[in-house]
């Protein structure tokens, strides 16, 4: 029931590590819209594993091949279907773990869930699946174009390394100058050698990325319960490893007054707009017009290139082999991530609104 | 069509601050449970106005009718209809809104939304409509009875004032004996200071509340859209002033190491265990049978009793004058509301989780 | 989870026959629309029992009690909560009931699906329960007033007395001017005498009620799930005591050629039109402009007034004495409940429709 | 949003007629079905086009390509992703239908609501769509194998020749043992003739397909809106051509009293069952144990092989050649389809209804 992601523009996902292929099924696209094959690729590049030194070596072109719903380069409205074949897979890496627990992965939780699992890679819970994310998100970013919506994510903190300030101290087109996708030069090298040194030592690490949507149009949002910084939520909340999500000031403002933190309205070339942004461009669950941000918690990777004690499916304490090719950090490869979850949610918003009026 | 909230334990809410009452169905409450009227109504009134010095003098008896559903003390399957009427509505109070933008509320969003609103104490995004998420969870914590599932929620922060450790530090069953819900009393007397300390001076001030739900069987939640922790994020981040959400290590853990953060599986008294809970109880997604606990921030409340400079609808500028009746601040409240909505996630999951096998 | 209809405009409805009330939420319905509670009212009284000498003499006032959404005499755009509470009811009529199987109930069926049951003039299994879908329908009819979008139904068949030709040949204003709401009056005082016939000997008999909406746009409906007129369908045989469904050419035209059927386009006045309807007005699942029209097919009530042979709860032959009020036709007061239902489906197709272009 | 059936167990299809492929999500399988792959491949060849005389001559091998859920050939509890890839599409074949409008096809429709569409072979709104559904009924008959419950469908009506009785006359195994799939040999014999007829002609032809589902539990089915029947009719209404569904007694039953169609209870080894079965195995929307039987109308195929006159987009008067390849009638190839629905209706019931108790 649950692998269907989105009101109006849903995404439902299938696939699993080590079988054929991951996938997913469009639904709700919008007729009309210029599918621009190469940019979809392009974000799955982003995402792709052995795209850089600070990722895993894994080999995926990740090549996604489009079934059904496009048809003289434009969505038809119908249901836009499609396969990203997996290629590099090395199942006997995982023969190990067939009847064992790796600590703070889900296998545990899917044995006792189904009674039965595709052990190999983390089979539906590995990260691979966010592949499909990404093809649905490019799509949703091809539609939001139209609306000048812009969503853009970045690695704002790696372990206790912090870029300092918000995202309007810096230029976020330099975002994809550096591996590690963190706007500010300098501090992206000071990331780029912990996750180095974190790796050479077989650990991994966490960390946050910030994403901000520009030029969202007021009034996007479900008063109640399909807030749209509740959905933006769920949507982080889903995406692996997250453990945490805030918007606007977030955790931090919990220590304020509400006379310091309310954002006093002006009227500024001829529209309404507040002169500071605590809110986080979302007022009573629905969009005001300024710039949505928020804050992603990444926990560090559980997968170790070291011996870990665990136990096995009957509770016998056994020692896991180190063994795989593993991310030491998530962070960079998430950060397209975060982006195509946010482009979903804002588009299925902007959809949602327009049955409000008659 | 957003006002439902859950899966198969659905609660659809309506309602107005100032309109006749504020209701509900819950959809899909399983059939037999034993429907203790007075606990739902004891839990109203851990969330009625006018309970404490230091919440909003409002007063509301906030007497639950149930319309359906129930018969012979049971409930019968069916969907169960309730309503609890406004009582002390001062309406006039907000005349002066009718057309003006409060900073930080829902006014100026709700106007763009819907092009027209009940400005009269803030609509449908008055907080008042969490009287009928408290009945839904009130019935949910019933059923989850039977399952020995125990939710409980404190609040852990007032402004700067931080309840240190976490809850496996505190006996919670200390929480209901002072007015801010905070299970020491020592740091309790502080809160209740500074919230004292804000309201003189006609401000407002957020905080954060925890929550732990225990006895969980292992395998609730769904392993990529609908996982356990992001269905349970989305129904805090749906809470009014929530700004953010994170479970387990949550944005703190980001600083650490892989081999710091595992978990390490144990078996202990015939069971599979974990020696740490940095998951929070919920590992891919899915309960793991260790106690879940999480976090939510409230920012402070934007309604103070100041004179405040806004704008009207067309945008000039205007000085609101302080009115009304509110809360310094929302957690002492808001503490059995988190309660209620993690009673009714939990709750869906567990019914959803029978549909996993045939 | 299966109180709810439809996907943008939704009617979660709640309540048992001998319950506090029937009522319901609507979400979704659009913000702006004029509210004119007379209308609603009216086609209340349409279905009201008490109504005339053929139906049941039980005596409600159904008045609709609104709760929520409305403000100022429009929608708001937040859910419309509301309740018709219950006045006449004669409970202990069903005394004898509380441990017995009524034949072709739903007696039976509802205490081996929840366990237990309200056997109180059928619970929640009562065609009382439609009373909420007025009210929704009528919402529904209020808000299609601004596209012109006009629904109608009337009773074309009863027992062996059928209107002949279909509906067409005959001005559907006339419906409401008889008691059994056929629109060829001699027709009608045939039915009529049967119903008498017939509830005089304690029998009861059923009938078809056809259904016509005029002025769809083109376009609305899914292309394969949400086929318009499966939404339709389910919508008809959701309505108690119904047994088929059938649109266009339906059952009959099975029979025929494709060169028979076909509906050939012209262009006439602008636009592209058919020079038959055989479709009734959906091709593809989706509305071609062309009239709607569809037939439902009611089974005689299975409530009698004779001494009927059943079992108990463990299965003893028992003799049931007759005992109630209730309906020797159904048809009467079901054609306002066909209207209710086909203008929900065609307005929340309508609204679902604006999100199939960005 | 819409191209997603079911509740709990729920098929999500994609694919056009001349695209790359039909394929689909099947979310919700139980864990641990067996599945029976040359069962599967099995159900497609009898939807499969080219199997008969009677049937369009298009050649397709319809293999069925699993990408996920599956493992160690059982279902993991993971979304079932699969496809099905397109072989024999003569495009070209279609190429005179870019800017026409086929009568009482789907070509009008879906280019008033998408402003565009793919115009080869009907595109989305072809019958071959319905290569997802028999692949999801199949996994769904293979979890309801564990239940007992058995789904049949067949041939009851081609033209005016109809099967005297209902199908407790008829040894129901017969069915697949002639190409129209009736299971008396001499009515199919003279159904078979008929069908070669109207073909010679250039014509088609409609039909009924009757189903029956045996040994289904008592308690499947929601009370008010999800009705056993209802959901039942809309998964019939939502297949290709279709215009009608009624179960039990049907459109006959109401010209009878109520005394009549009423089923009377007793009880017969050791449980309560009905003595007649004109409510057709569901009272009050739920199953009763006996019988389901239903009765589904398809009107005659829309395209004939014949010169046909008709518009083109901009509403000029065009003559259609005859071109292409067809089924002179649908039926014979629909009973798999018939089935598969019901099959995944009656399994996605048997799931929500496991959610009633706790």
């Amino acid at each position: 029931m649950m692998n269907t992601f989105g009101h109006i523009f849903r995404l439902t996902s299938f696939g699993e590590s080590h079988g054929k292929g991951i996938g997913g099924v469009v639904d709700g696209m919008p007729a009309g819209v210029e599918i621009d094959v190469d940019f979809i690729q392009q974000e799955l590049g982003r995402r792709r594993p052995g795209q850089s030194a600070i990722v895993t070596p894994r080999q995926e072109s990740d090549r996604v091949e489009f079934l059904s719903g496009i048809y003289d380069g434009r969505s038809t409205g119908t249901p836009i279907g499609f396969v990203v074949y997996n290629e590099n897979q090395h199942s006997s890496d995982y023969e190990n773990l067939k009847n064992t627990y790796r600590p703070s992965h889900a296998d545990f939780t899917y044995a006792q869930k189904y009674g039965l699992r595709d052990h190999r890679g983390g089979g539906r819970s590995s990260a691979r699946e966010t592949v499909a994310r990404c093809v649905a998100g490019a799509l949703a970013k091809l539609a939001l174009k139209k609306l000048s919506v812009e969503v853009v994510a970045f690695t704002s903190q790696v372990g206790h390394i912090v870029l300092p300030g918000d995202y309007t101290c810096y230029d976020l087109s330099k975002t994809e100058t550096n591996m590690v996708r963190c706007p500010d030069a300098e501090v992206a090298e000071k990331m780029i050698a912990l996750i180095e040194e974190v790796r050479a030592a077989g650990d991994t690490v966490g960390g946050v990325i910030s994403g901000v949507i520009r030029h969202v149009p007021a009034g996007l949002g479900e008063p109640v319960f399909g807030k749209l910084h509740a959905d933006l939520g769920a949507a982080m909340l889903g995406i692996n490893a997250v453990k945490g999500f805030e918007y606007g000031m977030g955790f931090e403002g919990v220590q304020y007054r509400g006379s310091q933190m309310n954002d006093v309205f002006v009227a500024k070339e001829g529209r309404i707009s507040t002169l500071t942004n605590h809110s986080g461009g979302i007022q009573g669950g629905i969009s005001n017009g300024e710039d949505i941000c928020f804050r992603v918690a990444f926990k560090p990777v559980a997968t170790l290139l070291q011996d870990i004690p665990t136990v096995d499916g009957d509770g016998n304490p056994i020692m896991l082999k180190a063994r795989g090719r593993h991310d030491p950090c998530v962070l960079p490869r998430a950060v397209p991530v975060v982006e195509a979850m946010a482009a979903m949610v804002i588009l299925d918003h902007y959809l949602l609104n327009k049955t409000k009026h008659i």
